[in-house]
């Protein structure tokens, strides 16, 4: 594929924002907690370098079979993508994927006419579809480790996730549009105050509803968690119009979204 | 997944092989219907290698986007990726991801238990699932023409489409598997005989079921068509487990499957 050819990012550029980025919003959260944090990301641009044709062309195909939701379920990123998907999140592509889905989604909700009874609704997923746990995977091998929730609910404790920034655009959006906006996410009940802190730390607020996974909600597919909860909305007479997410489990299932927008994860899969 | 680490195959040859199979079959249809054909498929690679980086950053996500349903719908490839979608087409990429999306489904059907009443089904769709008309868009634009039917119908005429092979052999082996095969196509009935001919020339023979669009289905969009196909076959007794398409028309909508499996194409969109 092209983009394995030429790699087509600015290292430079976009690392130091990247850096600066997560430095800014873990400074500023570290401070609130008091927890020491790590200010730079580590990363070792030159093995990009060094993937090889047929490396690139392997993990491409993987990817896209990700994204299209062929491979499924999958544990792990493939040990031989370990440094195309650091590079993938790191470098422009990411970011310049992310955009693309918000400013579809954008177009797409500017054209649908809504109702007057205020039950036109857009749900949003919370993790990597709003907030950005990039830092946290960053230490953890952008997706090579299998997933440790123990360790990651460390994480969403410091409520240090920064924004996806298009993401935020698209929400701020749709809610001037007069859009009801659901918050689905597979994070438990436990985590609704350290949720609700990140949010709106990162700039999100002015939601309708957060649904956290609640004690029965537990050991459910998040498939089938968050088709229910749909079916719910439903039945409340809401008309769900648009859903973006990052799984495909966000999106799939039943009371299926009049239009759902998939955003890019290669680093994890969630059944 | 390790089967696909190494793809054992050179550009060179791979392009040699492409215009070979293309040639070959085009010669040997060409002498049943007497229709004169060129041999070649006429491709400028230098024109690739000139692209930007910022070109192939854009369009690298168009693609993502539309593979991922969330670019929906379009009309036409965008005027800046035609050199790119070229590129993708005729190089080892759209073959590595073909390959890819048969092994995973080949996979998948190998690990499904089926039931003794010969009632599990695979669906196959036909264009650029089962046959390729990549001769045809080679000649017009690889997509940066708007669809003309009259045309594309004439070729559908000569029955000249080569097989995917990743495809051929996925048929072969959920049919070794006991699957019963549907083909599903958005063709007319008008081109049963065509494409009765052309599939048996491309090696596929021995389906369950040949659906095409009747003169009440013309005018459907493709996936309420394809749906209503799927629940009638759902009401005979069969479960549907797997679906292989190169639309999401092809996949989404109601008596959905089990699986599905989404092929690549950035050349068309069928709403």
């Amino acid at each position: 594929m092209n983009a394995s050819k030429f790699p087509t990012f600015l290292p430079c550029f976009l690392l130091s924002f990247t850096f600066l980025l997560f430095s800014t919003s873990q400074a500023t959260l570290a401070s609130s907690h008091g927890l020491p944090r790590p200010l730079i990301v580590e990363y070792d641009r030159a093995a990009v370098y060094e993937l090889d044709e047929e490396v690139k062309l392997f993990c491409d195909s993987w990817r896209l079979a990700v994204e299209a939701n062929n491979i499924n379920p999958w544990k792990t990123v493939p040990q031989e993508c370990g440094a195309y998907v650091k590079d993938y999140m790191m470098g422009r592509a990411y970011s310049a994927d992310l955009d693309r889905v918000s400013r579809e989604a954008g177009a797409y909700a500017k054209k649908v006419e809504l109702g007057s009874d205020g039950r036109d609704a857009w749900i949003f997923d919370i993790d990597e579809t709003l907030l950005s746990n990039l830092p946290y995977y960053a230490d953890h091998g952008f997706g090579l480790e299998v997933f440790n929730s123990e360790r990651f609910d460390k994480w969403v404790d410091e409520a240090a996730a920064p924004a996806i920034q298009s993401s935020l655009k698209l929400y701020k959006e749709v809610m001037d549009l007069g859009f009801k906006v659901f918050l689905l996410t597979g994070r438990s009940e436990k985590q609704r105050a350290v949720t609700v802190e990140n949010l709106i730390n990162a700039g999100f607020q002015n939601w309708d509803e957060l649904i956290l996974r609640a004690p029965d909600d537990q050991g459910k597919q998040a498939v089938v968690y968050k088709s229910a909860k749909r079916e719910e909305m439903a039945k409340e007479g809401y008309r769900i119009l648009g859903n973006s997410g990052d799984q495909w489990s966000d999106l799939l299932g039943s009371s299926m979204s009049s239009r759902s927008f998939k955003l890019p994860n290669p680093m994890y899969y969630i059944l």
